[in-house]
């Protein structure tokens, strides 16, 4: 029996967290089937078991595991067939990636999806999100979601990846793998939450695109929040 | 017989490019030993045998190089022990680097540097340089060169690697490998031309320290250019 604890909107069956989408496109990488345990932002109870609070948390029999790249490492160690890490070197350059991501691609997304997950998510969990980010923040979500500051930033973070995805199918080259479950977990973000925030008709496009087929062939449709 | 031809500056003995110092790096790791050809910026003649005009060239044996992840899949190939590319994610992974690199720390290091680089070098190439970096960036060297804008640059370029490097040693883990060199040819960019612009009791600093001493034990010491 395998389970993954990830966070949903309203609804429960619109999951959009990014370092769950990793998880997702993880499994669906190893072809590993599992139950989905939507939990709100308030449902901390549900995790307790794992003994921290943080989604992702993928229960593995009797194993259990948190933190997206942690979950790769187990998924590596207990199914090694198609590697997520991809050896000693490949795991640390995906560690550095990771850094890249923190520091632009999540940040210029947070930005423009802030005021939609406020709106995606369930009307319980709302004052815990707006209090939370905006004491991180320093300021108001509305001040924050500046939506020409976000897509200037958005377009400087795409530019590493429009120059590689350019000349190469996948982030990790002629076959999907950890880097592009890494980075790709950000773009179902946006896109679970009903955005599409990158030019469709551009390398990213298609490469979202075809990680998208990927992951429906293997997992079935995925689930967008419905327009306001 | 291996050559590789190199950028150097007013003295021959100073080498300079970051291309350049990534291909010194590699060759360090695979420990095989090479006679430099150091040429000035307007020495394009002994480089006709390569067909095109930009060091790093390597000539190993009958083979001819340029490029520098292009000469790390030549020594890859032909001196397998101590992989640098690290299999087929972690090329794709240090490519994706690279396209940070580019973006991030390459530019940052260039506004610190370019008034120094063109003190370095001969003055016999001064003009060509000028001429050819003023064109590009639509401004006078000296109006480019805003230390301030360019620290806050570096401050930002620096953090990835100061996150991944406080928990490891190397950036490709527990050892050295080509992500350090990849990146490591930058620090050895400023190092040489004199300069140390990232601070000495951090993270980074401590590491650029390791592959400094990692590469003067097998290649001697490193020549920098004198002060003014």
């Amino acid at each position: 029996m395998r389970e993954l604890y990830e966070l949903c909107g309203a609804s429960p069956e619109v999951v959009f967290s990014p370092y769950c989408w990793r998880v997702r496109l993880a499994l669906a990488h190893k072809g590993l089937d599992f139950a989905s345990r939507p939990l709100r932002f308030a449902d901390k109870e549900p995790l307790a078991f794992s003994g921290q609070q943080l989604v992702p948390v993928l229960r593995d029999g009797e194993t259990t595991v948190h933190d997206s790249l942690a979950i790769f490492r187990h998924l590596d160690e207990h199914y090694p067939e198609h590697s997520l890490l991809g050896g000693v070197p490949g795991e640390s350059r995906l560690r550095l990636i990771d850094q890249y991501v923190a520091l632009d691609l999540r940040p210029a997304l947070f930005r423009l999806l802030v005021l939609r997950i406020l709106e995606c998510i369930d009307p319980a969990d709302r004052d815990y999100f707006r209090q939370s980010r905006e004491k991180a923040l320093g300021m108001s979500l509305e001040a924050f979601a500046d939506r020409d500051a976000g897509q200037a930033q958005l377009a400087r973070a795409l530019q590493p990846l429009s120059a590689l995805l350019a000349g190469q199918p996948w982030l990790d080259g002629a076959a999907p793998g950890g880097a592009d479950y890494l980075v790709g977990g950000f773009f179902f973000w946006a896109w679970c939450l009903g955005e599409q925030l990158w030019p469709e008709d551009s390398p990213v496009g298609a490469w979202f695109h075809r990680l998208l087929a990927f992951c429906e062939e293997r997992q079935g449709p995925v689930q967008r929040a419905a327009n306001s």
